[in-house]
This record gives structure tokens, sequence and C-alpha cells, in this order.
């Protein structure tokens, strides 16, 4: 069994390879771009967007993603039909996701950024703002992430919408369903969280017409993909004051180039695409099980649907 | 009967006389200043520190604390022994403090002025920082507000450790008890939390020796009470780099002083006394019951306990 990796990332690259060398110790792996001869690789490990089209390797048997997102490997045009695409969703990628995105909800809440300019300006003051119990926030996407957030959410009190395709029943948690329900969701939604998959459908979500919908002075916290974002009606929507501020850790390109207007905004908080990382240890071991999984016929736990896009 | 109400409050103080004459709308309400003849008062409502010497009222049957504090009117000599004192720990309180506590272990936890700083120089580049299960938060106090906020934290998946004076038991959290346990309890404790009440015994308590028995480059949120701090040692432990920052949400003066060193320094974040602010409509209403409570001759729920001091 020959397994190839392609690791994108330019942060913690050693520590993937050991775990891969850990993990798959019983197969020949090989390390992109010393690929040998394409019709050995029976399994490809793909990280961030670069690798070879994977219609490179005629005998390939399975894609095991070390990203929950898949769109990139979607996007694949060589890919055959019918090869099983596994994506990552262990223990970490939800603990790193609900921290980061809790921490930006509580920000945006607790009105931290005024605290600071007061101290900076020396100014004592005690802010009017609403408690959790007194403030919606509404996640577009419960899926393995944000129902996670969404439990989190509740425990600490806030009232909780959260929007999907099809139906879900979370206790606490008042539940959309289809773009039916959409405007629905967003009316009630102070805070909006994105953790939607980037399929055909989510393309473009985030844009004025979504933005208009919500309650007046509405705060954004984005992690799913950059394209579900359409920047320019962002930045109206910020001028116009219908959104009073966003947290953006995903870009249509990455890394956000220098000059993008996003960089200065002084009511958007960025971060580099790192709201949730996949940690060696856990991830690597996770795709394992994936992969004995499919060896055996099985199917895994997080087998992608191709059909639906995610 | 007559209430009398003392408020010291910058904030909301309208609020506060609405929601007293509303709530105590069978009594007869004064407002300091205007006491009228000090044998006239039967209850005393106070807020802030400032209040005439209690012993000015001699028919005086209870005192209703609108903060869960209760160290400013303990520290009123001239009220008499055997007057029951009740504090406040209504639901709004416990969500505030939770609330704002979780803000900020999560800031420091997840390196947030670190990527805030990279923000401004436009720097793309995802940091190392553990996730919450490798991640101990040790809470001084599990009492009303520790508990709720250890609950919480442990929800979130961090590693939580509790002191108390008196043995708890809570799921999830270890817990540690009285002094003698104390350095076990600091050695584990990465991102310390002070909720403790301010008592002869645990005034100047956060002082050189005990952070020197926090894990090197700790970080703490300290929402109890100015005089638990000793001010000049934080500042030594900043600089020697035993402790890596700070949240302080209370002074020994406050508001702080225009002058104090707190106010520029780059590791502390400071905040006006807000960390949790009880509301007019759920403060009062908590406080009426105990009023009843108190004049069926029962035990309110948070009767302060004059033995222990707090
Ligand atoms: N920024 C980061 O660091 C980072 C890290 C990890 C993941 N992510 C992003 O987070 C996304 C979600 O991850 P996940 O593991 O939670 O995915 P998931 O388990 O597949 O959940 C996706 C959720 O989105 C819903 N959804 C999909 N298409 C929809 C549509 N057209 N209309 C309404 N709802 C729709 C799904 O509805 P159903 O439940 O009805 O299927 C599901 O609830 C990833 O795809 C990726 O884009 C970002
Ligand atoms: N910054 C703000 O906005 C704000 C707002 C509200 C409250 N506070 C502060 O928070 C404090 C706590 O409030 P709370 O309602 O949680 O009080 P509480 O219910 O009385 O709890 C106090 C906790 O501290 C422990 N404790 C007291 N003395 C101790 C000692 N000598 N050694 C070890 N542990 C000791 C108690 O131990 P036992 O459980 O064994 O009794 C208890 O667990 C208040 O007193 C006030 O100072 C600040």
């Amino acid at each position: 069994m020959t397994v190839l990796l392609y690791d994108g990332r330019d942060f913690g690259r050693d520590a993937w390879v050991e775990a891969v060398l850990h993990h798959f110790a019983d197969c020949e792996v090989r390390v992109a771009p010393q690929t040998g001869d394409p019709a050995d690789i029976d399994y490809v490990l793909v990280a961030g967007p670069q690798f070879t089209p994977l219609g490179t390797y005629p005998n390939l048997r399975g894609v095991l993603s070390q990203w929950a997102g898949v769109n990139h490997i979607l996007a694949d045009a060589t890919l055959k039909p019918g090869i099983p695409i596994v994506r990552m969703t262990d223990l970490s990628l939800k603990t790193g996701m609900t921290e980061y995105v809790t921490y930006h909800v509580l920000r945006h809440h607790l009105r931290a950024p005024d605290y600071e300019r007061q101290q900076r300006e020396r100014v004592w003051k005690p802010l009017d703002a609403p408690m959790a119990p007194n403030r919606t926030v509404g996640i577009l996407g419960l899926g393995t992430l944000g129902r996670d957030l969404a439990e989190r959410l509740v425990h600490l009190r806030f009232q909780v919408r959260g929007w999907s395709r099809t139906r879900k029943e979370m206790e606490g948690v008042t539940c959309f369903a289809g773009t039916g329900e959409l405007q629905d969701f967003l009316r009630v939604s102070e805070i909006l969280v994105c953790l939607l998959p980037l399929t055909p459908e989510t393309e473009d979500i985030l844009d004025a017409d979504l933005f208009a919908a919500l309650p007046r002075g509405a705060y954004l916290v984005h992690a799913g993909r950059g394209p579900h974002l359409v920047e320019a009606d962002l930045l109206q929507a910020l001028a116009d004051g219908q959104l009073s501020g966003a947290t953006l850790d995903v870009f249509r390109e990455e890394p956000l180039p220098v000059g993008h207007p996003f960089w200065t905004h002084p009511n958007i908080t960025l971060t580099p695409h790192m709201a949730s990382l996949t940690r060696p240890e856990t991830g690597i071991a996770y795709l394992r099980e994936a992969f004995e999984a499919l060896e055996r016929g099985e199917r895994p736990a997080s087998l992608v649907d191709r059909e639906a896009g995610y």
C-alpha cells in the first residue's frame, strides 16, 4: 500500500510528516513532490489547496483530507466518480472552532473594543450592553462544527438559532431549514456566524441581500470559506452601518494580499485562516481509522457526499 | 414599612430607583440623601461603597445589598451584630461574570492580542497555541460565581481547577481547599481567575509569593476586589516575565486614578468594575424575595455569614 502526502501548510509541516510516517508505518509513505511512479499511489492525503490533479494517479483508491472543507478537492474535475473522499472532523477541529467563534462572539457582545478604546483614553465608564439571554446568535450551518458551537453558546445562555439544509432538532436551539426559512432565520440573528461548506448553493451567500435581512448593526463572524463572502458588499454594509463589524478568518485569496482594504478596516478583525487547525497527533490517527474502514469495505464516519457537495 | 435606598453607581441610576419603587410599592421608599427621620427606616438597600454609617438607623431590621461582595458593609463597625445582611446572587450576576471571565480567558488562550498586532503589521501567520484540553484554568473561589464559571469552562473543554475554603465536589473540576492546598492549586494554574470575596484572610492574597507559585508566564484575570491585589507585586511579576499579562476589573482606588501606571501598561487590560453588573429588573425582584423571607422569619438564600466575613 502506498500513501502520498501533499501538505500545503507553512505551519507545523514536519509534525504532519512525522505523524503520517507513524500512523501509516505499514505503508510506503511518499511526500510530494517526490511522487515516484503515479501508478503506485493507492491513497492521497491532502491538506491545503495545492496538489497535482488527482486523475494523475490511475490506481487511486481514496482521498483523505486534513481539512474539514473539501471544496478544493471536489473542484478537481480529474478525480474519477466513485473514489471516496474522507474529510477531517476530529475532536480538535471542533474544539478549536468553538473556542475561536465563542471568543469573537463574546468580544462583540461585551463591547470589548469600546473598553479597549476607553483604556487608551483613560476613561472609566461602564457601558450599557445586553446579557447573553437577551442576545441572539445565528449559526449558518449546523454540521459537526456548528452543532458543537451551538451547544456551548446555549450553555453560556445565548439565544441560539441555527440554519441547515435538512431540518435539525437541538435542545435550546431554534432550528431553521432550507432557503425558504433563511429570511426568518436572518431577521433574528444579531450576531451571525458562518460555518457552511463551500458549494455552488452557498457561494456568495454572504451578500448585500443577506446583510440587509439582518437586524441593523448586526455582527458577522465568518469562518467558512472565502468565496462565501461578497467582499464589496461587506464593505458597503459596514459603511452604511447595516453591519457594525466583522471577524473574518477566510478570504477569496489566501494569504490575504497586502494591499487589501480588510487589513486596515477599523471594524474588521481578521485572522490568517487559523480558526481551527487540525492537530497532527489526533488528525492523522483519525484519517488512519477512516483508511482502515475503507479497506474493510465499510463507510467511514465522515465520507463526503459528492452529490451534495460536502 | 420604610425602605431607604443608597445608590452609588453612576450608571443606570434611574432604572434602579424605578425598580425599587415598583417592587416595594407597598412600602414607603426614600432615596438618600432624602432620609427623613432615621428612626423610621426599617431596611436599607445599598449598592456602591457610599452610605451613612448604618448605626444611624436605630430600628434597622436588615440590609439588602445590590452587590455580591459585602466587604464595604461589613467594614461598617456601627452596624449592630445580629442585623441580617442579604447579598445579591441573582442569575444576571452569574451570567455577566461568566461571560466576562470566559472572554478574557479565551483572549489570552487564543493569543488574540498577537493576532491583532499581526493584523496591524499585515502579517499572515498562524501561531502555535495549545487547545483548551491542554490548558489549565485555576479559579480562586468556588462560590456562586466561581462555580457557574467553572461549569462553562469545563464545557468549553478547559482543564479546570478550583480553590475554596471548604472542600467542594464538582464534575470535571479538580478541587483544592484551604491554605494547605493553595500551593498545589497554584502550581497547575496557567490562567488564574480571582473570584474571592474580600475578607481579612483574602486581602493582599495576589502578591509576589502567589505569583511565584504559578507556572512561568501565567495570566491573571482579577474580578474580585481591589485590595486582593498587591499592585506593586503585579507590576514586578509582569516586568520579570513571571506573569505574561493581566485583566483587571477591580482596583484599590475606583475610579482608577488617571495617573495610575495600569492604564498604559502594555500587558494589562483593564475595565471599570463592570465585569458583572446587577440588572435592576432581576436584581430588585431578587432582593424583594429576600426581604419577604426575612419578614416571615425565614433564612433567605444568600444571607451573609458575618462570622466568616462573606
Ligand atoms: N476557518 C477554518 O479554520 C475552518 C476549519 C474547519 C472548517 N471550516 C469550514 O467549516 C465548514 C463546516 O464544517 P463542518 O465539519 O461543520 O461541515 P458539515 O458537518 O458538513 O456541516 C455543514 C453544515 O452546513 C449545512 N449546509 C450545507 N449546505 C447548505 C445549504 N445549501 N443550505 C443550508 N445549509 C447547508 C449542512 O446542512 P445539513 O446538516 O442539512 O447537511 C450542515 O449543517 C467547512 O466546510 C469549512 O468550509 C473552516
Ligand atoms: N467585579 C465585579 O463586577 C464583581 C461582581 C460580583 C462579585 N464580585 C466579587 O466576586 C466575589 C465572589 O462572589 P460570589 O457570589 O461567588 O461569592 P460566594 O458565593 O460567597 O463565594 C465565595 C467563594 O470564595 C471562597 N472563599 C472565601 N474565603 C476564602 C478563603 N479564605 N480561602 C479560600 N476560599 C475562600 C468561598 O469558599 P467556601 O465555598 O468554602 O465558602 C467561596 O467558594 C464577591 O465577593 C466580589 O468580591 C465582583
